[in-house]
């Protein structure tokens, strides 16, 4: 089996490059990322099945290079991205990058390798603001964008589905709730501090709050977004049913909800290196993300919910 | 004032081109498409403030050329495209003539135009198969085409949607109901016998009914889409609030009601020249277009409810 992972060298490829590599033991995966994707730390001992390769996805001829008919992938994982902040901020790299890059790829992938599986990541940014406590699904509210990163996802989801349903590929398109906790650094995406109020107090360093404790979000732990993301190759395609993209489970849960489980975990002095500062810039980016999904859809397909917070904690704990 | 029509030979093209240039007396109509548009018959009056122009909007030179600034449109009225059975027939054409061309020219007129308006005629094809009974809006229903013409009007909107958003131009998207009683000949298109057997026996000829006649379509007037498209730009632009898309009104009707409409305006004889014979290919298509859509939006923003079947054949009549 052989694997291919674009943008792997953010977070969730890393994560996705380790657990394939961990779950097939005979599959190669090749790890490709503008920056040169190193071998997850996790998974050095299967550094001779990986392959690293810095390509900058938006040059044809490097596209053409990466995927040629004479090696077929069973799977394209297209992670790569310019994230919501950064296509909001520079609408030209967003585009070249999410659609453009992603377009040309698929147009690839359907000369030298017709009928391949290829998983995209997409989001749950495709839906814009929702009513106040309406609960989506798949089937009973529009896509409708309200950032440039939601419609370039959206935009790659729609070609997916019609390049599927026309056989040239075999897409699915997973939208992802906020994924939380990540490891590493605070970065600068507006959902930065869901992940920071957890990781740095159990690294002994200072976390912002910038919105109200009750705030909800829609998150989903890196194991369960990186479980689903293998189910995603491995559930029939029969059973996407009229449309490739499927809204992943996730976890609803307050700022309250969510110190709560600091506190239960890392004790009261943890807790106590979360400091509020209300930031009107960002509180109000956040308001827009609804936190009310029905994920039915995908567990009825073979996708898993996630765990709960306390241990979507006790997992990153583990992890240190 | 001044308006550009593209896909102007078309017949929506010369109906509009004839209305806009009737009711602004002032107004100049540049019609271009890939066919040298003609003045409309009905409106060669009005010549000397029409300009047609053969161009193909595939060609980035040429869509350079028509969109300069120094010249800047009151309104770019994007109405070419290849149909539905052609875009499904040919893949490569229209993914090229309905999306890559008309993405090109929103971004040519975001640079030499900044904010113009710009109507699109979307589909209601980007909705699939809904449930049996289920009444569509806006609101309550996800767009996810199934043919490729769904799909590129889908991406075009969402592109406009978001150019809009970002006020690089003050987008329209009105997606149409099937257009009937259209002039003309019968075409290719699966919708085609909808106007047909109206069309034809009040020109001495027969048509075929290839659908039963319990089939409900949702349709138009065309002088209703006309009218609708003129007040898709007068209509300002945070009525659209926030997507730039509409299903504009239309008109549920089953064939058995055409078909009365037809015998109580044309008489017996007329309807006798409609003859009954099923086509499963053709039945199969229009199965999956729903006819139950609640235009309550679209009436709630100014845009005009669609005349009864029987004043429809008449408006049909009187323009013989």
């Amino acid at each position: 089996m052989s694997f291919i992972i674009t943008g792997a060298s953010g977070y969730v490829g890393q994560e996705l490059a380790a657990a394939l590599l961990t779950s097939h033991p005979e599959a190669t995966v090749t790890l490709t990322d503008v920056v040169l994707p190193i071998v997850p730390p996790s998974a050095t001992q299967h550094s001779s099945r990986t392959k690293c390769i810095a390509a900058d996805l938006t040059s044809p001829a490097v596209v053409d290079d990466l995927f040629t008919d004479s090696h077929r992938f069973d799977t394209v994982y297209l992670l790569h991205g310019i994230m919501s902040s950064g296509s909001e901020a520079n609408f030209e790299l967003g585009m070249r990058v999410n659609l453009d890059a992603s377009r040309y790829i698929l147009d690839r992938l359907r000369q030298v390798m017709p009928g391949v599986k290829v998983v995209f990541t997409s989001s749950l940014a495709v839906y814009g603001l929702a009513p106040p406590g309406f609960v989506i699904d798949e089937t009973n509210f529009p896509a409708i964008p309200s950032s440039s990163y939601g419609s370039q996802k959206l935009i790659v989801e729609t070609l997916l589905n019609d390049y599927s349903r026309r056989g040239f590929l075999d897409g699915r398109a997973v939208r992802l709730p906020t994924v939380t906790v990540r490891a590493g650094k605070p970065t600068q995406a507006a959902s930065s501090f869901a992940s920071d109020i957890i990781r740095e107090p159990f690294n002994g360093r200072k976390a912002v709050l910038p919105v109200s404790q009750d705030t909800e979000m829609w998150i989903c732990s890196p194991a369960t977004v990186v479980e689903n993301l293998i189910r995603a190759r491995e559930i029939p395609k029969e059973k996407f049913g009229d449309s490739r993209a499927v809204n992943l489970p996730g976890l609803k849960v307050s700022i309250r909800e969510m110190l709560e489980a600091l506190e239960e975990i890392g004790g009261p002095e943890k807790r106590a290196l979360v400091e509020e500062r209300y930031d009107p810039d960002i509180d109000r980016i956040v308001q827009t993300w609804t936190p009310n999904f029905d994920p039915k859809r995908a567990l009825e397909m073979g996708f898993v919910g996630d765990v709960s917070m306390r241990e979507n904690i006790r997992q990153y704990v583990e992890g240190l």
